[in-house]
C-alpha cells in the first residue's frame, strides 16, 4: 500500500538536507557553548550568527531571537510574561492554538482582563469586535498568522496597525508556525512585537523553535537556570536542531514560489476532483493558505472518514493533533458551523515534498464515504 | 594538535549507536504521535514502551516518566509545582544546579519557607543542619545525587529515610543528571518522589531528558498546550531524541562496570601524575564519582589555567557551564574554601569514550602552571 501523508500541518518529514546538517553538527560541535574554551566560544558565535541570519530571513531589522525546544514553550513564554495585575485588556483570538489559548485562560484565572476575539462565519478575525475592544483599551493582542485548522491567513499588519493606533504601547503577538515558508513574512512590515516559528513544521528536525522579540524587556524568565537565551529559557542550547532548522528554512525560502505553486495546484485539483466525484462538502475558511484544506463532509463523521482513509494509506486529521485529545474543534465551533459540519470536518495539509495524485485521492475518499454511508 | 576533552560533565559527544537510532527514528517515525492514524498510534505505543523500560532501568516499580527537552526544564517543573502558600519548610541543598537553585529562590520570593542546606567542609550534605530543619517540619527536600562541581556522591537513601521518618508526606527530589550511568541507581531503594536525568550527559542526543515521578498528582502543568506528558509539558513529543537517549542509557548500563573501572583508573592516575609533577593542589570533595575531579591549584587562577590548557588542546571547566556566566562557584564557596582555593579550582570530567594519557596531561598542566607563575 502506498502511504499518502496529508497531515503536514501536524508535523513534516525532515528534509534530507536538514538531517545532514544535524548529523554534521553533532559530529563537529560536541561542546556545551556555555563553556570557556575556544571550541565552545566558536560554537556560540556560530549560533549567534544563525540567529542574525534568521532575523534577516524574517525581515526583522531589530529585536532578538530566543530559541526554545518547541513553539508551545515559546508561546507559553510570551503569554506568561503578561502581568495579570496590570490594567488593560489582553485580547486573544479564539482560533489560537492550545499553547496560546491555555496560557491565556490561566492568565484570566489569575485576574487579567482577558477577552477572546471570535471568528467570523467566513473564518476570519472579527475586526468589529476587535475595534470595540480597542476603544475600551487593549494592552496586548494575540492573533496567529495562519490558522492550523482552516489555513485561514490573517491580516496581521492590519491588526497591528489598529492596535498601535489606539495604543502605541500595545504589544502584538503572532504565532507564525503555520505561516513560515508558506506565506511571505516580513516582520518589520507586520509590525509585531513577538512572532513564533517551529522547525518540525517545515522539514526541520524536531527540537528547535524560535521566538522573534522586538524588546527583550517585555519578557520574563520562563525556565530558570544557567541563564541561556537571555535568561528567558535556560538549558543547554540545542545547536544541531537549530542549525538544521536554519537549513530547512533556507531551502523553504529559496524554493518558496515553486513549492507554493505546486501545493496550490494540488489543492485546487483536489477540490475539483472531490466535486467531480459528486461529494457533498463545504470548504471551511475563505482566504486560506494553499498548504491547508479544511473540509466539512456532509453525511459522514470526519473521524470515521479519517479511520477509513487510514486503512487505505491516506493520513489526514480531523482537528490539529494538539486539540484532538481533549476538546472539540474550537475554531470551527467559533465560526458558527453546525454540529454536522463540525463533526464532518477533515483537515488535509500538504507538503511540496510529495507528488500527490488528486484524482486517485478523491476517488478513494468517495469510495470510503459511500462505504460509511451504506 | 590532539584535542583532549575533559569537560564531559558539561556535555558529552554522542555515541555512534545513539546517532544511528536518532536517524533511524527520523526516517521511520515521521508522525506526530498525537494524530489518530495507525502510524501515529504505533509511535505512541513505542514511546510508552520506552518509558516503561526506562522505569525498569531506574529500578522504579511504580510511578511515571515525564519527558522534556532538558533537565533544566524538568527541574523547573518539579520546583514550580510546590505551592508557595502551603506551610512547612522547603529544604534545598546549597550545592544544587542553577536550574534548582534559581526556581527555589523564586519560590522563596513568592513566600514559601525555603531554607538552603549548607555543604560541609568535606563537600558533603550537612546532615546536622538537615535534622534541625526536619524537627521544625519539612515538606519538601531537594538534593542532587552527584555534584556537577565536585562529583561528590550524596546519600539520597539516607536523606529520604530521614525525611519520611519525620514526615511521611515529605516529598524528596533528586537531580540525577551526573549520576546516570555513572553511579548505581535504584529508585525504589532511594525512595525519592522525583528524579531527573538527561540524555546529553551520557552520550545521547541533546533534546531529551526525563523526570521520574512517583505520584503525578504532586505536579502542576508547567508548559500548557496540547496536553502532552500528562498535561505537564505540552508540545510535540521528540521521539527520536528520547529513543536515542534510551539507546545511550542501555549502552551505559550494559558497560557500566567496564566504564567505571576505566574512568576510575584514569582519575587515580591523573592524581598520581599531578603529585609526581610536584604540583601543589587540593582535591575538592571526599566521596566522589570517578567521572569528576575537582582540584584547587595553589598559586594559579583556574580560569588562567583553563585558557592556557585550551591552547594545548585540553578542554576543562572552572565551574559548570551553567554557573560560569553569572556567579562565583556556589558549591566551593559553600564548602568554606578560601578565595585562593575557589579561584584556583578546575573541574576535570571524564568519559569512557576516550583513552586519556594521564602522564602527558599532568606534564602539560605542570608546564602551563609554571608558565603562568613566571
Amino acid at each position: 500500500m502506498i502511504m499518502i501523508y496529508l497531515d503536514n500541518a501536524s508535523t513534516t518529514h525532515p528534509l534530507p538536507e536538514a538531517v545532514s546538517e544535524f548529523n554534521l553538527s553533532l559530529a563537529e560541535n560536541g561542546y556545551n557553548m556555555g563553556a570557556k574554551y575556544k571550541g565552545a566560544n566558536l560554537l556560540h558565535k556560530k549560533y549567534e550568527m544563525l540567529k542574525s541570519r534568521l532575523k534577516e530571513k524574517l525581515g526583522a531589522s531589530n529585536g532578538e531571537i530566543v530559541v526554545g525546544a518547541s513553539a508551545t514553550l515559546l508561546n507559553n513564554l510570551v503569554i506568561s510574561s503578561i502581568n495579570p495585575k496590570n490594567k488593560g485588556i489582553v485580547a486573544i483570538f479564539s482560533g489560537e492554538h492550545a499553547s496560546v489559548l491555555g496560557p491565556a485562560k490561566k492568565l484570566k484565572d489569575n485576574g487579567a482582563d482577558v477577552r477572546f476575539i471570535p471568528l467570523t462565519k467566513s473564518g476570519d478575525f472579527d475586526y468589529n469586535y476587535y475595534e470595540e475592544l480597542l476603544k475600551e483599551g487593549v494592552r496586548f493582542v494575540g492573533c496567529m498568522h495562519v490558522s492550523n485548522e482552516t489555513g485561514q491567513i490573517f491580516d496581521i499588519k492590519r491588526i497591528t496597525k489598529l492596535a498601535k493606533e489606539y495604543n502605541p504601547n500595545c504589544l502584538v503577538f503572532s504565532d507564525g508556525v503555520q505561516a513560515l515558508a508558506k506565506t511571505k513574512i516580513d516582520l518589520d512590515d507586520l509590525g509585531v512585537d513577538f512572532y513564533t516559528i517551529s522547525a518540525h513544521k517545515i522539514g526541520g528536525i524536531i527540537g528547535a523553535s524560535a521566538l522573534y522579540v522586538r524588546d527583550l524587556l517585555k519578557l520574563k524568565p520562563f525556565i530558570i537556570g544557567g541563564g541561556q537565551e537571555f535568561d528567558l529559557v535556560s538549558g543547554t542550547e540545542n545547536y544541531p536542531a537549530f542549525s538544521a532548522f536554519m537549513v530547512a528554512l533556507t531551502l523553504g525560502l529559496t524554493n518558496f514560489d515553486e513549492n507554493y505553486a505546486k501545493v496550490s495546484k494540488f489543492k485546487e485539483e483536489l477540490i475539483s476532483e472531490l466535486k467531480a466525484q459528486n461529494i457533498e462538502f463545504r470548504i471551511n475558511g475563505t482566504l486560506t493558505s494553499p498548504y491547508i484544506l479544511n473540509i466539512s463532509f456532509y453525511g459522514v463523521r470526519g473521524e470515521a472518514l479519517l479511520y477509513a482513509l487510514d486503512e487505505r494509506g491516506i493520513m489526514v486529521a480531523n482537528g490539529s493533533a494538539c486539540s484532538s485529545k481533549k476538546r472539540g474543534n474550537v475554531t470551527l465551533e467559533s465560526m458558527g458551523l453546525n454540529k454536522i459540519e463540525v463533526d464532518g470536518a477533515v483537515r488535509f495539509s500538504f507538503s511540496a515534498q510529495y507528488d500527490y495524485d488528486a484524482k486517485a485521492i478523491a476517488k478513494i475518499i468517495k469510495e470510503e464515504i459511500d462505504k460509511i454511508k451504506h
